[in-house]
């Protein structure tokens, strides 16, 4: 775990450390109960890290793939020009397949590749070194990303202000900061009192395991509760804020993200509370004109229907289990970005800002 | 398990039988692993399956401890009459001592009391009979209940409609055909066919375990989902209409119910989808003004943080878990009672089919 500057009470947890020439993962399988940090000795370990969720969050399994495909290569020096950048290709396909449908682990090691592949006149010795310098800048842009959402939300965190949260878009899933947690870092960095209410997300319970474990390592004041508590917590006035993260936005700022926050979305309103989602520009998908455009897939019925390898409902009971939901624009308050928060109406607010990624006509 | 009259295709599971002078119940803390229908030999084993929640549901345990009070008696008849009574007492003190804060089990024990003390002139034995008639009495009083409501309730139910439930207010925490699950039944009854989305209900997960059970038992087409779910296949257009239970509705028409019920009426509010509570007429607390008079109690935080005994949150993290919420009447579509369903405005509803228990001003 490394500090970050400032004073904090406690330490935010790094789920992916690179020092002295070697990539430390947290394995997250085994969080709460145990914390291990796990140096990774092998492309075959880092793929098995990113196969088996020790590490999990799009963004850190891009930068752990990044890390991954130069640990590949740094015993392959032996090799002339022309087998090394084969062996760069063959490797980069090996960790991509630990998650063939990952964006980010294919995004970043199809990178990786372009930047190899430019360096036409260079060693192996040189290649390598270059694959190094652009993992590292992968994993700082991230960490800069993560930093601006927390400048740009941080200010909606008032003093003694009760904020709820779902899932895990925070330094578990990113670097450093997170994305929904990078404000609350950054506000409690500033000295701002506030409490952090968690959902524990079923049916994987990354708020329960992950998210309350990463906030109490730093000092924040947690409490968790079951994702069917919020709205007595919200009737209660103990909420006012929710914060979340994305998977994807779509053009018009409908949201992606884990299921349950739709829910949170609609009672938010309810309730007269402000919802705010965080998300990286990446998140954001020009290509995808609405949330009824991006298809929702099902989970393995398993994950409801048992608990620790004990079964907890009937058998052959039928499960619905979508996999995330899309919150509908109207129902978000705000989109803080690394670009600062966007605000409604929102197709005009994303055109305005990425005017690189206007449709054409 | 008996079979209720009509043409189900399945069976409704009866979680007390007394039959042939003895008393079954179906063990809940095995389901829907195991089925087992336990014959309850003496007072110790009734009081035992009501503290170990063999028995759930306040009519049930009411029923149970009645049948118990009689269980408790038949090897007494040796004893003189005042000594005889004396033991009545004695033992309907011990059965309620299982659940202390149970209301039916002590309405149910002082109802068997008064019962058998109104006798001044009977014999032990007319004393024991007495008892029983009344104990069955009891059942068949909650019987009848059930059947009303699910009467006054079944029309609400149309062909293909999709109905979403929570937590368990059926044949297993009552008698027969259950308090929410009773229009269900009698709809599926009459041959129309829907189908019923059942929440897991965290933390106790009574809808993966006991209601999913039963409702499939009975033939009736169930999906589970987590809690945190409603919401999206309410935007899907799957659900139609929402029924649940109440532990108690004041007499403004605000309803106490399991967590997560406000949550989900919410939704329901926000997705034009009628929110239906069914509850007996004994339910509706006229000396309780609103909803805010209802004291909410919290639960033991280890059934948030443990699953199966393993540890699936930090050590020391702090855990809201409010037992039940309140839903305010606004959001109550309409209140299914033994008496026909209610609607708004609640208290004039209320005053109007309850006169007898109209305040006095």
């Amino acid at each position: 775990m490394v500090e970050t500057p400032g004073k904090y009470a406690g330490k935010i947890p790094q789920t992916i450390r690179w020092q002295d020439g070697e990539l430390y993962l947290i394995d997250q399988t085994r969080l709460p109960g145990e914390v291990v940090e796990e140096q990774q000795r092998s492309v075959e370990q880092v793929r098995d890290s990113i196969k088996r969720l020790k590490v999990r969050g799009a963004p850190a399994i891009g930068i752990a793939g990044a890390y991954g495909l130069v640990i590949a290569l740094r015993d392959k020096l032996h090799l002339d020009r022309g087998a090394f950048i084969e062996e760069m290709r063959k490797q980069a396909g090996y960790l991509e397949s630990a998650r063939p449908t990952g964006v980010n682990l294919r995004w970043a090691l199809r990178r990786m590749l372009k930047h190899g592949d430019g360096l036409t006149d260079a060693s192996p010795e040189q290649v390598l070194q270059a694959l190094l310098a652009e993992a590292i800048r992968i994993h700082d842009e991230d960490r800069r990303l993560c930093r601006n959402i927390g400048k740009a939300g941080k200010a909606l965190i008032k003093e003694g202000m009760g904020i709820l949260t779902h899932c895990n878009a925070g330094s578990l899933a990113t670097s450093e900061l997170g994305t929904a947690t990078a404000p609350m870092y950054l506000a409690h960095r500033d000295g701002v009192s506030f409490r952090v209410f968690v959902d524990e997300t079923r049916p994987l319970l990354q708020g329960a395991r992950l998210t309350s474990w990463e906030l109490l390592q730093a000092g924040i004041d947690v409490t968790l509760i079951c994702d069917n508590m919020a709205a007595t917590l919200m009737a209660q006035g103990k909420i006012g804020l929710v914060m979340t993260g994305a998977d994807r936005v779509a053009a018009n700022g409908d949201a992606a993200n884990k299921i349950g926050t739709l829910g949170i979305a609609v009672l938010a309103h309810h309730f007269g509370i402000p919802f705010y989602v965080a998300a990286p520009s990446s998140s954001i998908d020009h290509d995808t004109a609405t949330g009824k455009d991006i298809p929702i897939e099902e989970r393995d019925p398993e994950e409801i229907t048992h608990w620790g390898g004990q079964q907890t409902a009937p058998d052959n009971i039928k499960v619905s289990s979508p996999a995330f939901d899309v919150t509908p624009n109207e129902l978000v308050t705000g989109i803080i970005t690394d670009k600062g928060i966007l605000h409604a109406p929102y197709i005009e607010a994303i055109q305005a800002r990425y005017p690189q990624n206007r449709a054409t006509p």
